[in-house]
């Protein structure tokens, strides 16, 4: 059996678009029978504390928290899974959920922090870079 | 005749500086001889609406819009083609403008806004991926 | 012996979060014996002027200045290099940096402008496509 391709994703940012298309990615080369890496670093981070999946602003046009309140309306009209959802059928399809290990001082996380039933494990530099060797799509969101 | 390499771009952002960037490296590969699709989605569809191809602002800096007059201005001091120039170029040379399906919902764009002239085609998630797949240059912008 | 691998990063932000990850991600795939280049362009651009690299702002959260200030503080107390000391350790081991010639002339900077003892060499869309036409791992931060 030849090996499936994988994608390897860093996630920088916290923004709620930012993180739908991570997860968005990460669920349907998933479902195409790739294997997938999240690796979330500086404001990606606090997308894992508990409870704080889907707590992030928009990148653009965020007036007063109307854009992001109009964007939340608007995805579930348009039927886009919420982050819950979407989190859960990514972890559900076998993708893995790395936490940046140097940058959580950074940003004032500690582990007790994250969220245990998402995050699969922390990891610096390295683990990432063994990840992103090997993989077919590397993308920086 | 060995085939072709291949560059996919993600273009998340709708911010001019962001676009140029996409344009500019997928004229620049199309005219190395490589194939290349530029797949829009989130913000970056808000530029595939008629005649709204450059209206995006800056990234940065964008006082009161001074920053993008400015930039606008040194842009063509500096004879970068404008957007309009680069994107016709980008179709003359083969290069694919692919629209997400999914968040034409979310960023409340219907078929009939985006610019025909431009679209070659709507996609899903997979449509992306089977591209990215056997891509050598792939980038989130 | 097997070609080394190698990693190309467009820089486009200047922000001092985004230039951290580039440093970080560089210097660790250099460590690990992977080839490393680096290409500023657009905001990454002001980054390269004379004792301006750690001059950036955050992508989010700088009220009043106040993010940043916290931002390099927990830097420090994370024992997180700072970008000087990590931009020295990605030259020592023999990373490249090159800047974009033909954005330089829309950020208004020029050649004189740009920190000699940082950048290797100034070039076009073809040589960051050439660097990244054979690299495992590419990344647009």
């Amino acid at each position: 059996m030849a090996d499936a391709k994988k994608m390897t994703i860093i996630l920088h940012s916290g923004d709620l678009d930012k993180v739908s298309s991570a997860l968005i990615l990460g669920t349907g080369a998933l479902s195409m029978g790739m294997n997938v890496s999240i690796y979330f670093t500086f404001f990606g981070l606090q997308r894992l504390k508990k409870g704080k999946l889907a707590a992030g602003g928009l990148s653009k046009m965020n007036f007063l928290g109307l854009g992001k309140w109009m964007m939340s309306r608007k995805m579930r009209k348009a039927r886009v899974e919420s982050l819950d959802t979407l989190m859960k059928d990514f972890k559900d399809l076998g993708g893995k959920i790395i936490a940046c290990e140097m940058t959580m001082g950074v940003m004032g996380i500690c582990k007790d922090d994250l969220d245990q039933t998402i995050v699969d494990e922390c990891g610096a530099v390295g683990t990432y870079l063994k990840e992103a060797m090997d993989s077919t799509i590397n993308l920086f969101i």
